[in-house]
């Protein structure tokens, strides 16, 4: 009889866990908090668990779109559906919203908010629909049905998933604070960019700032306000590698100072010109 | 001041609603509970909402796998996870499960499954494992660690919600008789053959057995074991066809025979040879 087993990192067996080659403690990397925020910022759409008003409270799903106002989220909902009657009859819920992606569903970051709806007052209604139609224009058609009213979810704590084994609660006060990465919109061109004109830099950010010394291929996979990923060519195969940057940035401009003061360190300290 | 509207159908503006050429009563449609059933065998994901254990009971919902047995959501869980925590206190819960797709998500058809969740028995945990496994091959990495349990869920009832203004409550008993459309598979390949290679066989479904009258384009749009629908090309744009077999088919090979005895009908009835 095999030995029982206890409950590790579930990792596809033909594909072994890529051991990254820096500190991980050491480089900084986005909070949960805040990998959580930028979630809400990607994604438009969620499930909304209440209790069921007509079930003795039984935890309902249900499929919502969501929009954000001052960090909080925000939802367009007809007092005829189920949703809003279990809300009227009790308001604690939750919202879950996830990544998408054709990765194993298991794999995905993930985010639940857990709170209370409120619906929101009359003084608030039109900076807060102002909000919610920015990020749904279509729900314009349906807006001012007067069945319908805008409710915010009060967070009081989010559960993140980051994928396998990386998860945590976050409290109250560290999601209040969190703001989405300032990258989101750019990140996409940035690492375009640095893959098509700048492959000889990543091999020299690589061999420079982790422990995978020379590396015939590094490809940038992500940046963030803390830093960047690439995943470098080894004789191993394929390694995670993040580098940070000096102090966080705040947007592409600034990236690309960064990498260039970067670049210029690199050299120096492997004695390349 | 304008006056109040009262909920409707939402729909684009811009898009006024295609007003089916046929008669939506008369003509034979899968039920809630069929449509349910098949979204359930074509998604394999869902969001499970469970009472919060260490919440006192809030409404969590949590990113699950889930897998078919005896028509029963089957899952496999850890006890570290919060959702496995939550069933242990109070195994009341419902699934989520919606398709995926472009579209508006309120377009999107979904089913909420409500009831509760007990632990899989020693004696069906063969059997159980084997229909889990048989549709997440991957989660053989992990379905043997001491820490994961099958959970099936007992459905009560189920909230399906086919699009806008498309909702029932499905009860138990229509549930639990419901079977999975027995085209899932070959749905697409009959539709795709059908255009591709029966255009003028379409336009005559058509004429014969809808209101639309003859027609210079009719494209099929969707099979199921009731029937199949069409997109036809009117002076007033698109407008949707359903086309009732004579009696429902079980394979695409009873298609292609009630395909075939329909132009039949059709010719004769539309004075063509």
């Amino acid at each position: 009889m095999s030995k029982p087993r206890r409950h590790g990192e579930p990792r596809d067996t033909d594909k072994p866990r890529q051991d990254p080659l820096y500190d991980e403690d050491a480089v900084p990397t986005p909070s949960h908090a805040e990998q959580a925020r930028s979630l809400l910022e990607r994604v438009d759409m969620g499930v909304l668990s209440t209790h069921a008003a007509e079930l003795d409270g039984l935890p309902y799903g249900s499929l919502v779109i969501f929009g954000l106002h001052d960090g909080a989220p925000i939802l367009l909902i007809s007092g005829l559906a189920e949703h809003t009657k279990n809300l009227e009859a009790s308001p604690r819920c939750s919202l879950l919203v996830h990544e998408r992606g054709p990765d194993n569903p298991l794999a995905l970051s993930r985010a639940t908010l857990v709170g209370s709806a409120v619906k929101v007052s009359d003084g608030d209604r039109e900076a807060v629909a102002a909000s919610f139609l920015a990020r749904h224009p279509d729900a314009a058609y349906y807006a001012d049905f007067t069945d319908f009213a805008y409710w915010r979810i009060a967070v009081t704590g989010v559960r993140y998933i980051g994928g396998f084994g990386r998860m945590s609660w976050v409290e109250h006060d560290n999601w209040a604070t969190a703001t989405p990465d300032p990258l989101l919109d750019s990140a996409k061109r940035i690492i375009d960019h640095m893959n098509e004109d700048h492959a000889d830099a990543l091999r020299l950010y690589s061999e420079a700032f982790s422990r995978s010394g020379p590396v015939p291929e590094a490809v940038m996979t992500g940046v963030d306000r803390y830093g960047f990923e690439m995943s470098v060519t080894t004789d191993q195969g394929p390694r995670p590698v993040r580098v940070a940057f000096d102090e966080p940035v705040g947007d592409a401009t600034a990236v690309r100072k960064a990498m260039v003061a970067m670049l210029g360190r690199a050299r120096e300290q492997l004695g390349r010109s």
